[in-house]
């Protein structure tokens, strides 16, 4: 197999798009194709401050490195959620996170969920025991609010995470298998701030395909964490990818076209706009601020307060 | 395993009911579900003409049965298309359904596509080429035209055919990997005549697992034809059906979840009514009076064009 563009040997096949490159022509054609999604979607602009949801995995470190090779303004943020599950995961992850910044002299943020809220999410999940003997509905909501608050709290104009395609499809068919109409209706390359308090999120890597951003943080010899989460294991998430990498196996560029013709489809008005419920009225939470549905507490307070742990946002540690 | 009604040994285990029965109370359970079905979605009355769409296999024999045995009025119509391949296929499909009809002492209409057009279905599809080297595209064509133009002439308030869930779901997720938006915003278990010409359609079965279908037909000792036709094999509609077969076996339900929470959503006004373009203005065409699109001769007459075949309804052979 040689390369499409100067007839070296190709390091890469993508049958999906109908092309073989070689690593420089590789590593160029993504660099291109997310700078074609940030702009294609109006993400965000060579102006904005940007910050880069950073796991130590090798889509989060992969993005991060694209965009400083693109030229833009990206911190990254860490969440340290205190994951050990026998593996040291989460210390890990960290170690990543920090090499890769120290060696692009880059800036990164770490929350340590302990330092700040006296309990790891393990901890905070046996505690509040959300019905659910796996953290990940806890973790999730951790993630969202610590993310959004500091988005918000130090002025950040966006907040990027590192979903790619497959990451994009799979969600997108856990809510159409389900229909569940407001979060079709949301999900998206980019999830604008249209409510106060909520920061501006988007997804440069949602038309890149895993492997292709396995292959990218390889042939960029990016070193990172290879585990998936120990609490992953058997999720619904990873159910659904594997179902999806069955039809993508059989017809290549099926996953592509399920999450383009339904972007497509949405802007050509297929949702009636009365489903977004979401943006109905939303209230300050009297705790943290950040908006909530209901009046009172928000979720993530009211996890908190069961645990009886209800520290300010000026607690939280940065390194 | 014992039948949740009287403990006598249960025939039939449906996981995604957490139900098992026996014979009785299994045949009894299915005529409920699908009197259920009926009513619910508003489908027809015990003073309407009802025609059902025979093919010879398990779904429309068995829906065929079950509406004689809840005392509706159906007469049952068979296309003969004209499929041997080498299996006889057609023509053993007409045996099935004729053995029904007479055992029933039911009416059943026969149109034999050669007889009317001068040439069966394989025979149209190779003359025309579609583009495709099977004639699938031509059949579902040729089968919605007669169908339609048929309820109409005669006066037979709804046409209903043997769709069951796995074929509902199969088509949905293929509507749903492509977002079709046009096809999504009108597939459910009534199709309403709702431009002039058009023939009122229902899929009392909608509901009812294929594996349910088979069970009742094989209690009830219908005999059916078993193979599918020879052009379906490699289908797409077979592989999404696969998939789907995957996901219900490790999911007991998923398969009835993703059907009916599609139309609860749609219900809930997920849709954006404007998406249903084929709502807009119909001509006749001027060759068999069906509605169609654009001015001019329907796609189907249009086909029969290309083959130099045009002949009027009245030449329908009916026995």
């Amino acid at each position: 197999m040689r390369c499409r563009k100067c007839d070296q040997k190709a390091s890469i096949n993508m049958r999906h798009h109908k092309l073989a490159l070689c690593r420089d022509h590789f590593l160029e054609w993504v660099l291109a194709q997310v700078e074609r999604s940030i702009k294609k979607y109006h993400m965000f602009t060579h102006q904005q401050r940007i910050l880069v949801a950073i796991s130590g995995g090798k889509d989060s470190l992969s993005l991060w490195d694209i965009l400083l090779r693109l030229g833009y303004s990206a911190d990254g943020i860490y969440i340290n959620l205190g994951i050990d599950a026998g593996v040291d995961y989460s210390a890990k992850s960290l170690d990543f996170a920090r090499s890769f910044a120290d060696s692009n002299q880059a800036r990164l943020h770490v929350i340590d969920v302990k330092a700040v809220y006296g309990e790891t999410i393990p901890e905070l999940a046996m505690r509040t025991n959300r019905g659910h003997y796996k953290p990940c509905s806890v973790c999730g909501l951790a993630k969202r609010h610590i993310m959004n608050q500091f988005t918000s709290l130090h002025h950040y104009d966006v907040l990027l995470t590192g979903h790619n395609l497959d990451d994009e499809a799979a969600i997108l068919f856990g809510n159409v298998l389900h229909w569940m109409g407001s979060y079709l209706v949301r999900q998206g390359p980019v999830l604008e701030a249209d409510r106060p308090g909520l920061a501006r999120k988007a997804k440069p890597l949602c038309r890149m395909y895993e492997r292709e951003m396995a292959a990218y943080a390889f042939l960029r010899g990016i070193p990172y964490i290879q585990d998936e989460c120990p609490f992953a294991e058997g999720s619904t998430s990873i159910y659904h990818k594997q179902l999806l990498d069955k039809l993508e196996a059989d017809r290549p560029g099926a996953k592509l076209d399920f999450y383009l013709s339904f972007l497509q489809a949405r802007k050509d008005g297929l949702f009636s706009p009365a489903i977004d419920h979401q943006s109905d009225i939303v209230h300050p939470c009297p705790e943290c601020g950040q908006p909530t549905s209901a009046p009172g507490l928000c979720t993530f307070c009211r996890m908190l307060a069961k645990s009886g742990n209800l520290p300010s946002i000026n607690e939280m540690d940065l390194t």
